[in-house]
C-alpha cells in the first residue's frame, strides 16, 4: 500500500485472547486506529464493559463490539485482523479481499502454500485453495519483502515462530544439518485459546505438566513448509509441545546435528563463532530478536508482553551436538504483537511502532 | 539384614523438602519406626512445631529434632536416611557404617562408580572413594537384587529417575541406539531444594520457564554411568534440564533412534509390538511403574504425592524415532519414596510398604 | 446401626472434586469396602481409566463405573454417599432412604431446617421437605450424637466449616456477641467444582484473585442456621466469599465483637484466657482441630489433602475486637473427608480411620 | 516547581519490583527523562545485563546502575525516586532535599506526620523528624493540590491506597461510620519486595494462603492518619493483611456501619443513591479509580501493570452493612504508578503521562 501516516484497521474475533491482545496493543498504536471490533457474543457492548482492564483507556466507552458485517468493514478498515478459528478465517478473508480490504489472519488458513499439505493436517479439503499462493507468511525477520506488497497476510502459530526464528538462520547457512532438528516446546494455556474444556480449567492445570499432540501437532505442517524453505528440500523434523500451568510463554529447546563434526576445542570454538556471526547477520538489527551471547539462558518472564524472542544456544562437546533456545510470549510474538509486526511493515510504518 | 517384622530408622537432615517427605512417609510406614530426626536448625524442637502440616499426626508432639549424633544415632536406628547436601553425606556415612549402621544416603556423594567422573561433574574430590564401589545405586526396578544385600544405598536423583526408568529396558533389549538419548526435563522448584536463591522466589519463578545447566548438569553424570551399564558401552548423552512453575513434579521426553530403521506401517507395527513386549516384560510386575499402552500421555499430576512412575510413548512414522515420555513426582519416587523401596528392599518388608 | 468391623459403601457421582476425592480416601479404609461408584458420562470404565492417579491401588482396574441404580446399590452398600449437584441428590437420597440404606449427601439438599430459608436461597421449592427434620448436619465436632443415629447426613459445605468450628465454641460461651460476626473467606478453584465455566479456566483464574456472591451467597443460610442455634436467637451474618488460585484450601478470617468489652491489659489477658479455656474445652480432644496457641498463625499448606480445621486468633487492643482465623482443605475437612469423619462416628469405626 | 516540558529523573534503588517498575515506566515516559539508576548490587551494569525484560528498550544498552551519590545525582536530576527499604530513605532524602532535588519516596519514612506513631510503629526514632511536617502523602486523588507544592513526597504504601481510596470518600460525605471500618486485605507476592526469605520461596507460597502481621501491620499507622484526617477525629480500625500466591496485585474488602440506619427497601435505595453520588463527585473525574456500578465486581487481573484502582460496593439488608472491595496493582497504582502520577501532578504534567 501507499505510505501514509496513519490507517484504520478492524479486529474480527476481537474476545479471544489474541483478539483481546490485538485490541490491547491497536488501541494505543501511533499509526492506527482501532475502527472496529467484532463480536457475535458480545455485539453492542464497549470495550470497556467486555474488558475491564482496558477501561480506562480513553476509547474504551466508546469503542463497541459489533456484528462481523463484512461490507461495513472493508469501508471501515483498510486492514481487517482475523482472529477466528481456523477454518472460520477464510469466511471471513475470502469477500473481505474482494472488497479491497488487506487481510492479516492470525489462523492456520492460510499459513501453508500446500492444500494437500493442509489436508493432511487439518482433516478437510481447504475451503479456498487459490488464495493459498497469494498469501505470505507473516514473520518479518523471514519474508519482510513479501510482506511488503501482500494483500493476505498469514500470522504464523506461536510455536512455529518459537522454532523458525532460531533455527532458520543456521539451517540457511548451512551450519547444521536440517534434517536433525528436533524441537521440545513448552506453551502456556492461553496457548489453547478461551475454550471451555475440562483440559484448561485451573485445577486441571495448575500443578500439572503434560506432552500432548506428539507426534503430529498441526502447527508441524507450517514449521516443516518454512524449514524445507531454508534447506532447499522436503523436511520432516521432531515437534513435542507440552503444557504448563503460566498464563503466557513458549519455551523451544533445539537439538541439532552440526553440518560439520567438531571434536577438538579448536574446532567447537570455530563453530562458535559461525554460529555467533550467523545470528548476528541475521538478527543484529532485528528489534525483536534477542541473541544472548553471554551466560544468559532464555527465561518466559523475560519477555512476556513483549514482541520480542530470545535465543541463546551451546555446543555440547560430549555429544557434539548444538542445542538453541528460544523464548517468547505465545500472545505477542506468537500471535498479536507479531501480526501488527506484519502490519507495520505492510503499511510502512516503523516497524517497532506500537510494539515498544 | 535378616528378615524382621520391623525396624528403627533415622532421618539426618529431616527439614529439607526431601527430609520432609520422608518424615511425611516413615511416621505412617508399618514396618518401621521413626526413631529419629536430626536438623542443626530446629534441634529441640517437636515434629509438629517445625512442620505443623504433621501436627495431627499421633507422634507428632512426641517426635522432636535432635542434633545429629552419628554414635546416638546408629544406636538408635538400624538404618539411617541421609537427606542433606551433597559432600555432607559423606561426613556422616563413613561413621555410621564403621558402627554398623545401614545407610540410605539420598545426596549424589555415592551414586557414582568413579571418583574422576564425580571430581569431573562435582569439581573437587570425592572425600571417600572406598566407599563409592561398596554402594549401590538404589533403583530398585534396576538393582533390587544387589540393594537387597547393602550397607550403602545411593538413591537416585529424581532426573536421572524418570530417565533410567522409562529408557533401561529399550537400551537392554537392543531396541534402540543408546547414544541417541536425548533427554528434555521439566521439574517443579521444589527439585531446587529449601534454598535461599533469588532464582526460586515465588514472583521469580511463577509466570516463569526456563531451561538452566545446560549441557552439563550434574545429573548427567549418573545418567550415564547407569546407561552405559545397561548398553556394555560408554556413552554420552544429551540432558537438558527446565525449571517450571509447580511445587512437584518431572515430565521427561526422551528422542530416540530405534535400532531397526521401520519406513512401512507393518515394520512399524512391529516394532511397537516389540516395545509393548518389552516394557511388559520390565516392568508388568512391578507396582510403581506404569506404562500407558493406551492414547494417555503422562501427567505430573497423575503421580503426585505417589511412588509411580507413568510412561508412554510414539513412534512416528515420519522421522523414524521413537519418543517415550515419563512423569513423576520429585519428592516421592524421585527421591524420599524410593528411598523407602529401598529400604524394603533391604528389609524384606512388602516393596509397597507406606507407599500406597 | 449395629457396631461392626466393615461395612460397603458406595459414591453417586464419583467424577466431581468431592466424589473423587471421596474416592482416594475410601479406596484405602481400614473399615469400608468400597463396593460401587456410579457416573453416568464414565460409566462402564474402571477407576484407573477415569482417574490414572488413583491406577497403582490394587483395586484400580477392578473397580468400574456403573451407572447410578438405586436399587443396585441399596443392595450394593449400606452407606451411599452422594457427592452430586444440589437438587439431584434429593432424586437419589429418597429412593434410596426407602430401600433401607444409610446416606451422607455433600450436597445442600438436606443442609437446613427450614424449607423457607431453603427457597429463600436455592430459589426453588425444596423437593422433599419431609425429609429435613430428620436429616443431621454432619459436622461431628457439633453433632456428634445425633450423627450417631441419622439414616440422613447432610455434609456441610465447605465455608460453613471454616466458619462454624472457630466461632460456634466461643458463641456458645457466650464470649462474643454473635450477631457482630463478620466471616471473610478465600477459597481455592476446586470450590466451584469441575464445571466447565469461562469464569473457572485457567487463565480466568492464575493471578487472579476477586470477591464474588456479596453479600449472599447460598452458603450463609446454613452458616446462620448453625450460629442461630448456638446463639439460641435468629441471626444475620456478615459472609463475603473471595476466589483465589489455588488448587485446595479455604481461609476464613472472623471478626467479631466480645460480649464484655476489654481496655486494660489485664481484661484482655483475661479475655484471652478465657478463649484458650473455651477452645480447649471444645477441642482438647478433638482429632481434626488444631488451634494454635502460639505465634503461628493458619496456612493452606499446613492442612492441604488432610482433614485437620487449622485455628488461631488475636485480640486487638486498640478495636478491641477478637479476629479468629481458620484454614482447611475445601475437598477433605470441607466435603470428603468430613463425610468420611460422619460415617466413622455413624458406624463406631474409631473417628479417625481412613482419615490419618 | 515550574512548568516545563520535560525533566531529568533518577531512581534510587533500582533493583528491587518497585524500583523496577519504576524504571519499566519511566524509561518510556514521555515528559521524563530517566537520567540515572542507581544500584549497589549491580553498579556498572547496564539496565539489558540486569533486566533482560527491558533489553529491547532504546536505552536498556547505554543505561547503567551507578553507586548512589547523592551530589552526583542531585545535578543529574530534578526528580530523585526512592525506592529503598524504610530507614535507609531517610539517608538519601536529607541530603538529596539539602542539594535542591524534589523527592518522592516509596518507602514509609515520611508518611506519618507523627513521630511517636513512627516510632509506636516502625520501633525505633525517627532519623528525621523534623522533615515529617514537610512531607506530602501523595495520594494524588486524596492531596493533589499539596502536591504541587511539594519538595518531599511520600508515596502511600500499597494496602493503604486500596484502603484510603474506597474508604475516604464515604467518611468525608458522612455517609459511613469510620470507626467501624475493617478492612480485609488480600496481596501477592511481590509486596514483600525481592527478599531472600524462607516464607516467600516459590515452594512456601504456591498452593498457600495465609493470614500475616495480625492485628498491627506497620501499614496500619498511614492508614489510620489519612482515615483519622477524613474523619475530623482519632481513629483505630481494623486491618487484616493476608498473602496469596499470585505476582501481582491487592484485593481490599473494606466492612463499614453506614452513619444512618436502614431497613426498608426504600431507605436501602436511598443510601445506595447516595453512595453513586459521593463516589461519582469524588471521583468522576479520576483518570484512574474506576467505580463498578453494575453487577461487576473488582478483580486483580482487570487492574494488573495499571494505575487503576477498581472499586464496587454492596449494601447488605440483612445485616445492615456496608461492603466495599477494592482492587489494584501494588507495583503499580500501590508504588510505582502511583508515585510517578504524584511527579506528573508536581511537575505539571498531563496525569496519565507515561501511565495509561
Amino acid at each position: 500500500m501507499k505510505p501514509r501516516d496513519s490507517i484504520k484497521v478492524a479486529v474480527i474475533g476481537a474476545s479471544g485472547y489474541s483478539g483481546e491482545e490485538l485490541v490491547r496493543l491497536l488501541v494505543s498504536h501511533p499509526n492506527a486506529e482501532l475502527a472496529a471490533i467484532t463480536s457475535r457474543q458480545y455485539a453492542g457492548q464497549t470495550l470497556a464493559q467486555v474488558f475491564p482492564r482496558f477501561a480506562h483507556h480513553p476509547r474504551a466507552k466508546e469503542l463497541r463490539f459489533s456484528e462481523p458485517n463484512v461490507e461495513v468493514l472493508a469501508k471501515q478498515a483498510q486492514v481487517v485482523f482475523l482472529a477466528l478459528p481456523h477454518g472460520v478465517a477464510t469466511e471471513y478473508a475470502v469477500p473481505l479481499l474482494q472488497h479491497g480490504a488487506l487481510v492479516i489472519d492470525l489462523s492456520a488458513d492460510f499459513r501453508l502454500k500446500s492444500a494437500e499439505i493442509y489436508k493432511e493436517f487439518y482433516a478437510h479439503d481447504h475451503p479456498a485453495p487459490e488464495l493459498l499462493a497469494k498469501a505470505v507468511y507473516g514473520l518479518p525477520e523471514l519474508h519482510r519483502s513479501e510482506i511488503r506488497g501482500a494483500s493476505l497476510i498469514a500470522s504464523p502459530g506461536c510455536y512455529p515462530t518459537s522454532i523458525l526464528v532460531p533455527a532458520i538462520p543456521l539451517i540457511r547457512d548451512g551450519l547444521v544439518k536440517p534434517e536433525s532438528l528436533i524441537a521440545n516446546s513448552l506453551s502456556g494455556v492461553s496457548g489453547a485459546g478461551r475454550k471451555l474444556e475440562q483440559d484448561y480449567l485451573f485445577v486441571e492445570c495448575n500443578e500439572s505438566v503434560r506432552p500432548y499432540s506428539i507426534p503430529k501437532h498441526r502447527h508441524l505442517s507450517e514449521i516443516e513448509q518454512e524449514l524445507s524453505a531454508a534447506a532447499g528440500k522436503t523436511l520432516h523434523i521432531q515437534f513435542s509441545p507440552h503444557l504448563i500451568p503460566v498464563n503466557r510463554g513458549i519455551v523451544s529447546t533445539l537439538y541439532l546435528a552440526p553440518q560439520k563434526h567438531f571434536s577438538t576445542a579448536a574446532e567447537m570454538a570455530d563453530l562458535n563463532e559461525r554460529i555467533v556471526a550467523c545470528y548476528r547477520k541475521a538478527y543484529g538489527n532485528e528489534p525483536f530478536v534477542r541473541v544472548l551471547e553471554g551466560k544468559a539462558l532464555p527465561d518466559t518472564k523475560n519477555v512476556n508482553s513483549t514482541n520480542v524472542v530470545e535465543i541463546a544456544w551451546r555446543l555440547d562437546g560430549r555429544t557434539g551436538r548444538l542445542i538453541v533456545m528460544s523464548a517468547l510470549d505465545n500472545l505477542v510474538k506468537g500471535a498479536s504483537g507479531q501480526a501488527i509486526q506484519s502490519m507495520n511493515v505492510l503499511c510502512g510504518f516503523p516497524e517497532t511502532a506500537g510494539l515498544i
